[in-house]
């Protein structure tokens, strides 16, 4: 006997969820993407569901697209240099076979993590470079337990991987004087931008721990200072949960919430840049 | 007019290059798997080929299973709590939803990167003891450029990572004495790995960089002094491609290639338990 309404398999159920959060994220590109340069999918969420997960995924980065606004594919990703060479083939490369090409997720740019050292990071950056795509590295995360490894050491760790950023990123700085090797620098220690913009005078900040993480955007003006498009501040819960807290319906929240934030962060630039 | 035999779509060149894939991983199983305890797929090569990709990927850890084999997922996962819960969702646990609730990859253990602390570990190590898995934290990677990062510091960062590890797993030690908490411990440093057993007593240590990258099994005996069973060696491209270097039929080769690194990984641990 089977019982009505809960006889789905696994299989259907994943592909049922895979098609709710593609939704999800087509609904939050319409109400915030007005407001936004790029969306952040967060690789994570995707693969939980297996592979009508990553079908989603590149739904939505194909949806992202669509209306004009880049995708920066976060999955914080970091391995040996073979390694990372074929997740470059995954998040902006083509892979070759027998039977042809296969693409790639076709992204803007991508996060990576740097513990494996530059060797690691080279086949990332490279590829990157080959796809007119950027790489941002991880320097200081927003998260409270990234003092532990980040913060130590003399100098202090997110000191010596934003010179490695700075280093790997001098070959790669275009006309605007920023480089296609970026920087992930939580919103959550604005009293860092300055020393971590010092050691990188060429890279684009992105800048998350805004909003659910406690970071607020009229702090981090000094991201700014090179250039009106030197800093990307991200906020995703803040965003897309914004009707639990303003109420109403969930689609307008978000779009205020988005709208309020694309004023914060213009405005800080805009002090950055009198400042300079 | 079209080209014949390069018609094929994106996405069927990828689901055919992904069912190959899926039969060489099924080959390299079936060829030694039986000198193995555990199969490591590298994610970034099911990624790579996006949803057909994923797909073969769980294919292949049932393959494995199926016949006994330990499932290691290797991704080198590692983000902000909220994500790494998604992580541990989609490597160990499952992702509860409006439609049902979607199985994750059911891996038996994990690879994740420490960089970002431990509050971002914590969700994936207990998401692993839920499901009765491990999880094996990078501590000294094998590649060339992991001096840079790792070996920086005073005490030297892998040395941090390692009391992370030891500290991590101390509520998580078996009756055997090892813990679910494990660390990646490159074989192509093994005058580290005395040191590094002090900090870690409890840890299974993953010994990748035998073969390919120049690491040799003699030299690894210290990883395996707490117990016959305290240590991993992994190879990859020494078994798979053995052929290329011995000639013959690439199963053979295989074969033979795994059950020779099985009976070096024996003699080291029996090395290792004689000088206790």
């Amino acid at each position: 006997m089977v019982e009505t309404g809960s006889a789905d398999s696994p299989e259907e159920v994943a592909a049922l969820t895979a098609v709710a959060v593609e939704r999800h994220c087509a609904a939050a590109i319409d109400a915030a993407g007005p407001s936004c340069v790029a969306v952040k999918p967060q690789l994570a969420c995707f693969e939980r569901l297996g592979a009508p997960g990553w079908s989603a995924l590149a739904n939505v980065v194909a949806a992202a697209r669509a209306v004009g606004l880049l995708v920066l594919a976060d999955g914080k990703r970091g391995d040996v240099p073979v390694t990372a060479a074929a997740y470059a083939q995954a998040l902006v490369g083509e892979t070759p076979g027998p039977f042809g090409t296969v693409p790639g997720l076709g992204a803007d740019a991508f996060t990576a993590n740097p513990l494996l050292g530059r060797d690691s990071l080279e086949p990332l950056i490279s590829a990157a470079a080959s796809a007119g795509a950027g790489c941002f590295l991880l320097v200081r995360t927003s998260n409270p337990g990234a003092a532990e490894v980040q913060d130590t050491g003399t100098p202090p760790l997110h000191e010596r991987l934003a010179s490695i950023v700075d280093e790997l990123g001098r070959s790669h700085v275009g006309s605007s004087g920023l480089s296609s090797v970026g920087a992930v620098v939580g919103a959550t220690r604005p009293d860092l931008l300055a020393r971590l913009r010092d050691l990188m005078p060429h890279a684009i900040f992105l800048l998350p721990g805004v909003g659910a993480q406690g970071g607020t955007v009229e702090s981090l003006a000094a991201a700014f200072a090179p250039h009106p498009a030197a800093a990307l501040v991200t906020a995703s819960r803040s965003i897309v949960n914004a009707w639990s807290e303003r109420g109403g319906e969930p689609a307008v929240a978000a779009a205020y919430a988005a709208s309020e934030l694309r004023d914060a962060a213009w405005s800080a630039s805009q002090v950055a840049s009198r400042a300079v």
